[in-house]
């Protein structure tokens, strides 16, 4: 398989200034995201403090980052990554159904939704979960909730109803899905999943709904979900200024790191970031060449 | 005596990057630094890794920071900063003939530059660079020369050697990069940059190496002396990631904070800088108001 020199997750301002200067530095990349470029960047009204381009739209700002990427010959790879993990030399990740493989990698994809629910993490494992394509089956014959954060939600809650007995949908974004016999759509807000050692069902204010899994489906995974063994701070990815975490050859900028959330200031760690992983290949290339 | 909320110092990248965020939030700021902005921006050939700005050169990079300064109502006092003394509730700065007062400070002065070659300065932009990221790709199909002081030096002449015909490299320093056919290591003193309108090579007892470009690749410069009492790390305003030095009330930005000396790095630590500086007077305001 081929090796990428630096995989950069997240196609925000940080991950993009990760990817501009990575290039320039003449290294292999990939830059996995969306291809709109952050769902909160081409949202923005207006930037107010980005030196070099006073009063430019969201729209505008990112129209500018996808001329400079065409520019340099950068493409984005638009699939959704579900985990990395550090194999020693290099890292191995799992992006949409390929695994790719990379020297080091640039975490760069903003901020993870929200906070968690009481009762989520503790349970994890033991009736949450955050992959329906990967759990339904333990469900069949039995009854799920599905918390539908996420645009997929719905289209996962439909295809659950088609494994297990019953689905509970909690309508938490923008989708819905059809009802069915036995996918049924609840209007209460849920405030915690409650359990012993294995879920019991989901709390809100009416009571609680019972079910045996609880289906969590956000749009963003908590960045140690990502990357197993990855050192947070108050939520956000610890890293020092050279933008480095705890895991040597992982390196993050931008929204995950902390605030301020501001896209000069993920521009400006990206950069950081990207000669911090040039340096990084740099050790690993002398100590194979010893 | 009127008192500044935050007291910029410096008008490179970093420091009107913190002037525009502290601006956009109200305060009462003085810029304090060359109308020109810095030297070695308007000199630049080209900056190939600001985002959102595509291979802009240097002076038209300052046009647009100088425009939207203005287009912020914020003038350059044009004062040589002397010294800066902590008072414990706020700072006194010597500026020229005149001292002012402010509420917080912003060091963002960018590299004292220590002793400078003859002919390094009038040269450059003009085939002289401190920054082989930035302007390698000038010098395709050509010579450069290297002087390496840093100890990253042998790692961007190994990284300049993909690009360009050939790298002389002059060690003067602790590293050395790998020879290959070409990238050479000359073991002569330079004595000076020559050249009229454009670099023609490196002076030594030898006689003139030539050379299209010559990259001066300096390690951390002479320690600043302008704030009595702050700390310092390898040379360079020790910061966390707060962009908080060990004075309270007293951030830095930019190349002063140490490597890598990245326009966009410093414009995105001017951001964090000015943030935190507005968090410093809130805290300021509600001790006065207990």
């Amino acid at each position: 398989m081929a090796r990428y020199d630096i995989a950069i997750i997240g196609t925000g301002p940080g991950g993009i200034s990760a990817a501009i200067t990575a290039r320039v530095r003449n290294k292999n990349i990939v830059l996995l995201g969306s291809r709109n470029l952050s769902d909160k960047l081409s949202r923005a009204h207006r930037i107010d403090n980005y030196p070099g381009l006073p009063q430019i739209s969201g729209a505008d700002f990112a129209q500018a980052l996808r001329d400079q990427l065409a520019g340099l010959g950068i493409g984005i790879t638009e699939k959704r990554v579900a985990s990395v993990y550090a194999m020693g030399e290099y890292f191995m990740i799992q992006a949409g159904e390929d695994i790719l493989e990379a020297s080091s990698v640039i975490l760069a994809s903003g901020l993870a939704a929200g906070k968690t629910l009481p009762g989520e993490l503790p349970l994890l494992g033991r009736g949450v979960s955050y992959c329906a394509t990967c759990d339904a089956r333990l469900y069949r014959g039995k009854t799920v909730a599905v918390l539908g954060y996420s645009d997929e939600a719905a289209a996962e809650a439909e295809f659950l109803s088609e494994i297990v007995q019953q689905v509970l949908f909690f309508p938490l974004g923008k989708t819905e899905p059809q009802e069915r016999d036995n996918l049924r759509i609840l209007r209460e807000k849920p405030e915690a999943i409650e359990g012993e050692t294995t879920v019991r069902g989901v709390r809100t204010a009416g009571g609680l709904c019972e079910a045996d899994g609880v289906f969590v489906l956000r749009d963003s995974v908590a960045p140690d979900r990502l990357v197993p063994g990855l050192e947070l701070t108050d939520g956000h990815v610890a890293v020092d200024l050279e933008m480095r975490t705890n895991l040597p050859g992982l390196f993050a900028c931008g929204d995950i790191t902390g605030k301020p959330y501001q896209y000069i200031k993920a521009a400006g760690q990206g950069n950081v970031a990207a000669l911090s992983a040039v340096a990084w290949l740099r050790e690993l290339q002398e100590k194979k060449e010893k």
